[in-house]
C-alpha cells in the first residue's frame, strides 16, 4: 500500500493560477473575482479585527453568524433552519471534507455527478469510500433516472452533488432535483449538497436547495460559502447545515480539522448577510453583465459559447468554434501563445472526460475581459 | 459499522469554555490569552485587509510568509529550511489533520506519548491508523527506551508527538529527544512534531526541534502555530514543514482540506515574524510573570503546584494539596461553586488516565489571575 494522496496531482486551479502568475497571463482559470473584494465587506472585517476578540470563537461558529445564515436562508430560500443546525467552517472545502470524513465509512459507496469539483474524489477515497460516478454531458447535462438507478447499489449511502453546477454553468431542473430527492429517500441516502454557487444565478432563475424537497430535511447537508457570496474567495469562511443528528457528527469532524474559523471574518460575514437584498442583487447583476460581455465578445471573435445560467463560468465549445484541439491542448496553447489562462473541462471528470469544452471565469473587470477577448480573437 | 466520530464527545476545551460562557466563570480552561491580541499584530492584519487581495492566495501559502517562517526557524532554532518546505495551514489543528491524512495508511500503527492533545486519536483512527500510546506520568513525565521499544512494532510507521508538552508544562530533555530520533531512524518512522508551544518556554530553557536531530531532517514534519506565537488563537494560521517528498504529500492533503488560509492574516504573520526578537522576548517574559503570579497565589492559598517550564499551563496537584477529589470532580465543583473553569488532566489520556492533576491557563490578566486565586482560596 501507499498513501492515498501519493499519485494525485496539484489541483488544476492552483496549477493554472501558478502558470498565470509565472507567465503574466490573464487569469480566467481559477474561479475568483478580480479586485480585492467589496470595500464594505473588507471594512467590516478590518473593524472587527480592531474591536472584537481574536481568540478562539465557539467551535461551531459565532452564534451571531449561525443566526444570520439561518435568517439568510429563510429569506432567500424559504428554509426553516435553526442556528444550532449551522456549523461554520474554514471555507466550503473544509465543509465538504468534514461532511465526508464524518459520514462516509470504509466500504460505503458515494454517488456523484460528473463534471465534479476535483476535491470530491480524493476526499471520498481518503474517507474509505468508493465513488460511483454518473456522467453528465453537454449540451443539456441531463440527470436521468436510468443513469442514477444504474449507479445506486446496496452499499450506496451518500449522494455528493454540486448545484448550481461548476463548470457546467447550469442550475438543475426541478424535475431532476425531485428525482434525486425521491431516490435519496427510496435508498436511504444522505445528500451532501455543495451549493456554493447558490447566489450566482442569472436571468431571474431561482436556486432551489435539495434540502427543501420532500423527505430531504433530515437527510441533507447543505454547504455554502461566504467567499462566493461576498466575492472574497481567500477568506475561507463556509458552513454546513443539517438536522441535529447529522450536525452533531459534522461538528465532531470539524473540531478535529480546523476547530474554528477567524472571528473577525465571521463577524463581517454576519454583518453582510444582514444587508438589504439590493446589495446581492446588484452584485448578481454585475456578474450577469460580465457574463454577457464575455459571451458577446467571444461570439464576435468567432467562438461558440455554451450558455451559462449560473456560477462565474462559461465554456467555449471547441469543435463548434472550428478549433481542432482538445481542451487540454487548447488551454496549454492559449496560456503560452495568447496569454490567457483557462481550465479544461476534462479536469472535472474522473474518467471518460468530456474534452471539447474550455471553462473561462467571467468574474473579472471589463478591461480584463476585453483584453482576453482581443487575445483570444487574435489566437484564432 | 458506524461513523468513526459517532461516539466522540465535544472536545473538552470547547465544553469547558461553553460552560464558562454560560455560568460567567473565570475561564482558565481552554488555552487562550486574555484580551483581543497584541495591537500591532491586529493592526497589521487590518491594514492588509484594506490594501491586499482577499482572493485565493497560493495554495501552500504566500511565499512571503513561507520565507518568513523559514527565516524565523533559522534565527531561533538554527534550522536550514527552504521556503518550499513550508506549507501554511488554517491553524495547527489543520496541519495535524493534513499530516495524518497524508501519511497514515489504513493499518499503520502510530506511536504517541500521553498526555496528548485530544484531536490526535480521532484523527489517527479516521485515517485508518491504530494508536500505540506510551503513557508518561508526573512528576517527571520521563520518556524511557523500554516503554518506547515495547510500543513499536513492525507496523509502526509514524511518531506523533507534542513538545513542549501540553498539559505537562515540560520541555523534553535532550537525551529523550535523542532517543526518539534514534528510534525513528532505527525503525524508519516519520515523526510528526506538534511544536506549537516552541516560543512559550521559560527560565531561559531552549526549545530543541526534533527535526534538528541526526537523521531526522528528511523524516520529520514540524508543525507550528502563529496563533500561539502572536497570542491570537482565533486566527487559525499554522504551518507544517518537511523535506520535499513529504511536503508534496502534505500539500495534497491540505489542498483538499481547506485549500488555503486568509491572505490578510498570512501577511500580518509574515510581518510579525520579521519583528526584532525583543517583541517575542517581552511576550515570553510577560507569560513567565503570569505563571509566577498564579503559582505564588495558589501556593499561598495552600495549593501544591506542579512546576511549569513551558506552555500557558500549570497544574494543581490535588492530593498533595490535601484535596480528596479526582480531577473531573474538582473541575466540576470549582466551575459551579468557585466560578473558575479548568481542565482535568485525565482528558489528555485515551486510557489509564492520570487523575490527580488539574490544568489552569495562566495567559490571563493579573486581575483575572488574582480573582481566580481568591476564588480558589475560598473554595478550599
Ligand atoms: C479552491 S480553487 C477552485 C475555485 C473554484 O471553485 C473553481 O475555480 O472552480
Ligand atoms: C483548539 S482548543 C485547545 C486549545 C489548547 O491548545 C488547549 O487548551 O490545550
Amino acid at each position: 500500500g501507499h498513501p492515498v494522496y501519493r499519485d494525485m496531482p496539484t489541483t488544476i486551479f492552483e496549477h493554472m493560477s501558478a502558470r498565470a502568475r509565472e507567465t503574466g497571463a490573464i487569469n480566467l482559470g481559477q474561479g475568483f473575482p478580480e479586485g480585492p473584494g467589496p470595500r464594505e465587506v473588507l471594512q467590516a472585517a478590518a473593524d472587527a479585527l480592531l474591536t472584537r476578540s481574536s481568540q478562539y470563537p465557539p467551535m461551531p461558529g459565532l452564534i451571531e453568524l449561525r443566526t444570520a445564515i439561518a435568517d439568510h436562508y429563510a429569506r432567500h430560500q424559504q428554509l426553516d433552519l435553526n442556528p444550532q443546525e449551522v456549523i461554520v467552517t474554514s471555507g466550503a472545502t473544509e465543509a465538504i471534507a468534514a461532511s465526508l470524513l464524518a459520514l462516509v465509512k470504509p466500504g460505503d459507496e458515494v454517488l456523484m455527478l460528473a463534471p465534479l469539483y476535483d476535491a470530491y474524489l480524493p476526499l471520498v477515497e481518503r474517507a474509505g469510500g468508493m465513488a460511483k460516478v454518473v456522467r453528465l454531458t453537454p449540451p443539456d447535462w441531463r440527470v436521468t433516472r436510468d443513469a442514477l438507478e444504474a449507479a445506486i447499489g446496496p452499499r450506496t449511502r451518500i449522494l455528493l452533488m454540486n448545484n448550481p453546477v461548476n463548470p457546467a454553468g447550469i442550475v438543475l431542473r426541478d424535475e431532476e432535483l425531485a428525482l434525486l430527492a425521491e431516490l435519496c429517500v427510496a435508498h436511504d441516502l444522505i445528500a451532501i449538497c455543495d451549493e456554493v454557487w447558490e447566489q450566482t444565478v442569472y436571468d431571474g432563475v431561482p436556486h432551489r436547495p435539495l434540502i427543501g424537497f420532500p423527505g430531504m430535511r433530515g437527510r441533507t447537508v447543505k454547504i455554502g460559502s461566504a467567499g462566493k457570496i461576498f466575492s472574497v474567495t481567500g477568506w475561507k469562511v463556509g458552513w454546513m447545515c443539517a438536522a441535529p443528528p447529522i450536525a452533531t457528527l459534522l461538528a465532531r469532524a470539524h473540531q478535529f480539522l480546523t476547530f474554528t474559523t477567524p472571528p473577525n471574518l465571521q463577524w463581517a460575514v454576519a454583518q453582510g448577510l444582514g444587508w438589504p437584498d439590493d446589495w446581492l442583487n446588484d452584485q448578481r447583476a454585475a456578474y450577469q453583465a460580465s457574463r454577457d460581455r464575455l459571451t458577446a465578445g467571444l461570439e464576435k471573435a468567432g467562438y461558440v459559447v455554451q450558455p451559462s445560467a449560473a456560477t462565474w463560468f462559461l465554456s467555449i465549445d471547441l469543435p463548434a468554434s472550428g478549433i481542432a484541439l482538445d481542451d487540454v491542448s487548447f488551454c496549454n496553447r492559449i496560456i503560452d501563445e495568447a496569454g490567457v489562462a483557462a481550465i479544461p473541462i476534462s479536469a472535472f471528470y474522473p474518467q471518460d472526460p468530456v474534452t471539447h469544452l474550455v471553462r473561462l471565469c467571467f468574474a473579472k473587470t471589463d478591461a480584463m475581459l476585453d483584453q482576453a477577448i482581443d487575445r483570444l480573437a487574435a489566437f484564432r
